[in-house]
């Protein structure tokens, strides 16, 4: 069955979409730890992020990068937090989160409530950033 | 003044080493998540991950993926998690977090007590298996 990320890639299931290329797709995290929190992911569906391909793997980590320049200009933050857990979702996926402090990581906690509207808005300002 | 880091590069700190290249070091960290958590810092010492060059970032990610793949070959755990904080020592560094729970990536919590001969062990097997 195609991963939950695999129908967003497809269009089955929105997303407020931040950027994407031949390879990779950034949208906006649902339950965002802190606002502009972003989700990065391979087209392809592979479980864990180190079973990429060599090739893949960098494709999606550059394209991290770039998305991770594009959020810090975009949302007040200290610098922009990386996470892979990959416990729940078996398609490889990066957590881009906007950090304060540390416990912006803490996915254990509540997430930040951010209506659509602002999601959307957060979305085009960090795609126009790209 | 040198970050932690650095002290640890130029050989003034000792470290449990892991894994090293002409542009990257990896050793385990300290104050382990789990059993086998692993730094991987550039030489270079910049604060910030996502402002790294692009070939030195690649460089890094390159050799994280590497050294992710000996611990999974090496200490028990369902995958290697990533963590990218940094809001501590402003030397780029990446976590790789042996996982079997979402929990064991919360910095918040105690750190695991390892002796300094299992340490010295776990590196040894890590190193032996890139």
């Amino acid at each position: 069955m195609a991963s939950i990320f695999t129908k967003i890639i497809n269009g089955e299931i929105p997303c407020y979409k931040v950027a994407e290329n031949e390879h990779c797709l950034a949208f906006l995290d649902i339950m965002p730890r802190t606002k502009g929190h972003t989700l990065v992911v391979p087209k392809k569906e592979v479980d864990q992020l180190f079973d990429l391909s060599e090739a893949d793997y960098t494709e999606l980590m550059t394209f991290a990068k770039q998305v991770a320049i594009a959020i810090k200009s975009s949302v007040p933050c200290k610098r922009v937090g990386v996470a892979v857990i990959g416990l729940e979702v078996p398609h490889a996926h990066i957590h881009l989160i906007p950090l304060e402090n540390a416990e912006d990581m803490v996915f254990q906690k509540p997430h930040t409530q951010v209506d659509a509207d602002e999601m959307k808005n957060i979305a085009k300002k960090i795609s126009e950033n790209m």
